[in-house]
């Protein structure tokens, strides 16, 4: 994989979704302008963004979509399964498990874990809940390479360290905590109280 | 509400929650200095965030903190209640509706709907789900801001210009799709699948 720049990685879910709503329309082919116009962006950007996963337009015709989108899901390594384990059995965890979603990036839950003895043996989303005890040594029997975290803030340090130490390197954090790791763990945050934060503050400005 | 930028607003929800855990933990004065360390922030940063909110700290005890949450809240706006309805009422809209966390931002869901005749009058976390029949005339009658919009990528758009046409001004959207829409509501979106490529894609430069 090349090094393509983050903002056009996180622009790669957008024109898939859409290449693929085109295919299922019967469309073949697919110029950068229209995919440009229907989501919305300037067609330079997109231009570029498609540029950057190797493939070639073809004058007139634009891009085809069957190698499109394969190009597209190798840039994002999507077309390989990536296998994660869920630390954290709550309310937000158990709907990101039923999140359907998920299947199409490629992302595969193969265990979940929670530190309440009460949940210990019950499923969630046809998934048995396992004790904290057995992480470490399942990371390290399996080399599971990522972790979504959605335990509560207080345990959220404490836990990113546990995963760090039994070799996990790449957290999805959940958690509203700013997490102090090591370089050799990748941390993506989804926060979504900062989002509500602006959500609210621009609503505001917006109304004077 | 003077102008606070953006970023700042982003980080304000991370300073409340570990100025609240200090509270929690018995103590009444807080310096910058150790709010940055504690959340890997530099001082200079957390020192110019706390000054947006129009307090000032004191020489040798820093903030009291009881004061600094108040502003903090009232700066984000979360001393009021903001009232949304959420549309969509699916795996993630239902998760969201039962995660405990919201009622920290002053956020409350005051009706659920959804487009799927099985579902209508079903409760999901204890909120009876309404046709989408309704949706225009109960905006109009509560004249209610806000909508959570967690429906499919497909029927977003849509769903959002009803929205709009109905009156509300702010949506925070979880359906991973650029809204078009005029520059009247604001919409703030949490992109799970660009989050989640952004951490494949950060992952795998790490292990190179």
């Amino acid at each position: 994989m090349k090094s393509i720049p983050l903002p056009a990685i996180r622009r790669y879910p957008l024109y898939l979704r859409r290449l693929k709503s085109y295919r299922i329309g019967g469309t073949m082919w697919v110029s950068a302008t229209t995919l440009a116009d229907d989501l919305g962006f300037s067609s330079i950007l997109v231009r570029k963004d498609l540029a950057l996963t190797g493939l070639e337009g073809r004058p007139k015709y634009g891009f085809a979509i069957d190698p499109l989108i394969e190009a597209i899901e190798e840039c994002l390594g999507w077309n390989n399964r990536t296998d994660a384990i869920l630390v954290g059995a709550g309310n937000l965890g158990s709907a990101l498990l039923g999140y359907s979603g998920f299947s199409q990036y490629g992302l595969e839950i193969t265990a979940v874990f929670d530190s309440d003895p009460d949940k210990r043996g019950k499923k969630i989303q046809g998934k048995s809940i396992l004790s904290m005890d057995k992480l470490a040594g399942f990371i390290s029997r399996t080399h599971i390479p990522m972790a979504v975290l959605t335990v509560p803030a207080d345990s959220a340090q404490r836990t990113a360290e546990l995963l760090e130490d039994a070799g996990i390197r790449g957290i999805w954090n959940f958690a509203p905590v700013k997490l102090k790791l090591s370089d050799k763990v990748v941390v993506q945050r989804v926060d979504l109280a900062s989002s509500f934060a602006e959500l609210s503050s621009r609503l505001k400005r917006n109304e004077l």
